[in-house]
């Protein structure tokens, strides 16, 4: 039995390109007992993933040449040698990008399509779900009546941080990078008022204008030049969660900037990274609390889709562009 | 009854000068019910004053102009119209620098001379004191084993930094500025060892290796190009607490460095800035908690004399070149 799979032909140096992925045919054995077969459905492509493609200590390991990439996936299974799960079933899981995948049927986790649609386990109900809802409510603690922003707020992660922090009675501003995601914000999600960034000509008046009272939360996805400018911005006791530095993340030298450590001093802010791993045995919650909101339409969440197994690098290559609003999958099939 | 005051004559563009402060020659009333009059033992000098001169938003208000500096004094009391206290007293309070002041008896903390020298309640048993006390614990939050690295190491706040971190079992790194401020550290302060920064012709290597299994707790009184070498040898989970930036208190232009939100992203690291008055509730249970520690000879402290109220300005300018050891004072009679 033929599959297709995408490895990691090089390492980027800065902005990545097609020709950093390398598509390849392989033979799949006969499944052993306890296996199942599965076909992707929908595949994830996330920010953090430019991360491993480099070849440096972080808590996650980097990709190793001349092997698969690996990413969350949704999968139907197609033929199985286990109890637990039979054809038909849908699971997700960290997964190598192939057409084709054999797998223990330990470690998949079996989704109900009837609570949500199966993308979302990609996305509101998944990693970015989880990483706004911890991100914002661990770190940022939103209090009712405070100011809360969001850099990378149209994105799969901004989106639901927005929404949940507007559930806690803030007043919930956005940055992104076009027009519609603008629109998007403002008209769709709830968003109190949003800014182009590209189109402003002075971001940090823009910024105090939208927040009149100061930044009390910063839900950073972005980095750079966007956060130098809400930095002149925070509030006393300001918290800044730092979730992403997307801007930053095909840069291939040290990035300098205006010294951070007076602004948090004067301010009393506090600055704080983390990776929604250290909440893994909170992850249970998490899920029930977004899918129950999801479930009181107060949640919505938006997927763009790329369709075909091939287009795998253009969906990943189009995140960096900013060509998504919400979560960027590719739909296999 | 005639008293020398000094007053803020200009506000320091850059780094301060004589010429930014004023004597006067006031002429004071008689005391008043409930009122007594104290003549300064010792005045403390310390480098947060230099951003109240300065005409900026922030927690404490600006000095205002022709108006007295005011800092923490202990003063003796040597005329009393109130029944709380009797000249020969010692109290402590913020009062202006003057060499005779008035002032209610509210608001005068009275001083046991038995518990500790009475200079010490401007330094371990003061405000410096409780600034590392509350920031190394409740911020740092130091675990047995971990790496805690202090710059200003030999200042009047970093010098309990670091024996406090010791208390708590950790492996203790202090930067400073000359070689004796070094051999006082690890000589006679119990810190694991120290580096003179100003020595150091690769400081991000040579904290690698005073501190190889990366830093934990990075107690940060200097900022700059100090705490650019200790953020690249942060380790994951680290924590950094923004006591002071005395390195940029006389910057007059916003300064660029390496951007620190990417390292604070990869190594899920924590900062936070803060002011002593954060923790007024909990002053009382720190002054007992060094109290103990000191009179159970597990803190020491250290201080630099400058005799004569006259030389006010040139102790509080000596902070900015570092010529103080421990708790910088003036030592009035």
């Amino acid at each position: 039995m033929k599959a297709s799979r995408i490895v990691l032909a090089s390492r980027p140096m800065g902005i990545p390109s097609f020709e950093n992925f390398r598509f390849e045919e392989i033979e799949l054995p006969a499944l052993n007992e306890d296996e199942v077969l599965i076909q992707p459905v929908y595949i994830s492509v996330d920010p953090y993933m430019r991360g491993r493609m480099n070849d440096v200590k972080s808590y996650t390991p980097p990709y190793q040449l001349n092997e698969p990439i690996v990413g969350s996936i949704v999968g139907k299974v197609i033929e199985s040698k286990s109890d637990n799960l039979k054809p038909g079933d849908l699971v997700n899981a960290n997964l190598p990008w192939a057409t084709k995948i054999i797998h223990k049927s330990h470690g998949l986790f079996k989704i109900d399509p009837n609570s949500a649609p199966p993308s979302y386990y990609l996305g509101l109900l998944g990693m970015p779900g989880l990483t706004a809802y911890f991100g914002l409510l661990d770190i940022g603690r939103p209090k009712e009546g405070e100011t809360v922003l969001i850099s990378g707020a149209a994105g799969a992660v901004g989106i639901v941080a927005g929404q949940i922090a507007k559930l806690k009675g803030c007043h919930v501003v956005g940055l992104a990078g076009t027009d519609d995601k603008v629109k998007l914000l403002k008209e769709q999600l709830g968003f109190d008022t949003a800014i182009n960034y590209k189109a402003s000509k002075n971001l940090r008046k823009d910024i105090k204008a939208a927040c009149p009272n100061d930044v009390d939360v910063y839900f950073d996805n972005v980095g750079g030049e966007i956060s130098d400018a809400v930095f002149a911005n925070l509030n006393f006791k300001a918290r800044v969660v730092v979730c992403g530095q997307i801007s930053l993340y095909n840069e291939t030298r040290m990035q300098l900037g205006p010294r951070f450590l007076p602004i948090i001093l004067t301010r009393s802010a506090m600055v704080k990274g983390y990776i929604v791993r250290d909440y893994t045995d909170r992850y249970h919650d998490g899920i029930l609390q977004l899918t129950n909101w999801y479930r009181e339409g107060k949640l919505t969440y938006k997927e763009t889709f790329v369709k075909g197994f091939d287009r795998l690098p253009e969906a990943f290559l189009g995140l960096f562009a900013g060509q998504n609003q919400g979560k960027m999958l590719v739909q296999v099939e």
